[in-house]
């Protein structure tokens, strides 16, 4: 019980971790346990659009711990192309750590969802990939492109960048929201790459 | 597709509920969206220690959904005694509005859970619960006693109105609880009711 407790505080910080999108109507950032639950909320209410049957319990979990290694690496916008694959190597160290707090089945069963998603091989981790690809497009699009405006993001950068994960993931998503953007670049508020 | 959206960006207003506990090392207070997000991977991780078997799956989703209601009414603290019957009955109004911004079958799945979780009958929304009532009183138990000291909350108060719950859905949460509860006791920084 002592490990759990030890495991449960240590994700606390989490809740300090902060995104570049912030919450709408508040001018604080967005921190990574709050956009976890929101893309757990946001894959279970888009089941009926997975391409293939998907076991919605596992992708609901998956998101909810995804985001853990954060705790030790911080998070970055999934724009930044540079030095992706030793923030993933950092990332994969941090969750052996933090998982690696919990006693056996608890802390296999957790890094058994984070490695899958991060695999991104399973139908559940690319279904899990669309939800947490699409949640700051549809922040982005609800408040004036707020977190491309601030980092200098333009629209063929996102569609780019997020196009292809969401598209195989959850394609009805994808149509929705490549809609979306194209009516919302003809706007003009994108920032410039 | 409108319609999930509309639902997810109205989800995006309980990061701004705020709670009565200060997450660990940050002087803001805790909102019930990471709050949701916590108790969610602490029910997963006590899953041994429920007192019979319990579909963790509709644990996490109940702990993902039982307080989205609080868009409406806001977050209220537990030791609140006054005025509980018309706080529960603007929750419920509120999730048939909120939950109803979405198509079949996720408005009815949704609701299901959020009613399971209220009614409290089955050993899944028990142990939900328990972890519900819990997590605060970890923070506090770390923190110095932050949220009680500062509501003038009494020791004895916390035991009689969190200890049946924590017991009845997770008596080995509860006997630990209570033996730190007591040790905190005697350091004396319980607030006085």
């Amino acid at each position: 019980m002592e490990r759990i407790v030890g495991f449960i505080l240590e994700l606390d910080k989490l809740k300090g971790v902060t995104r570049k999108t912030r919450p709408l109507g508040l001018s604080r950032q967005e921190n990574s346990a709050e956009h976890s639950w929101q893309i757990a909320l946001l894959a279970a209410s888009l089941e009926p659009y997975a391409p293939s049957p998907v076991n919605i319990h596992r992708v609901v979990e998956m998101l909810l711990v995804h985001d853990i290694g954060e705790i030790d690496t911080g998070d970055t916008i999934v724009y930044a192309e540079e030095g992706a694959s030793e923030r993933k190597a950092a990332e994969a160290k941090a969750v052996e750590r933090i998982f690696g707090l919990l006693p056996e089945p608890q802390r296999g069963t957790f890094l058994s969802l984070w490695r899958e998603f991060e695999e991104g091989k399973t139908a559940e981790a690319r279904f899990a990939h669309a939800a947490d690809r699409a949640m700051p497009v549809l922040l982005n699009l609800a408040n004036g492109g707020q977190s491309w405006v601030e980092n200098g993001i333009a629209h063929e950068r996102v569609v780019r960048r997020i196009g292809p994960p969401i598209k195989e993931g959850c394609p009805a998503l994808w149509d929705y929201l490549e809609r979306r953007l194209e009516d919302e670049r003809r706007k003009g508020w994108f920032g410039q790459s």
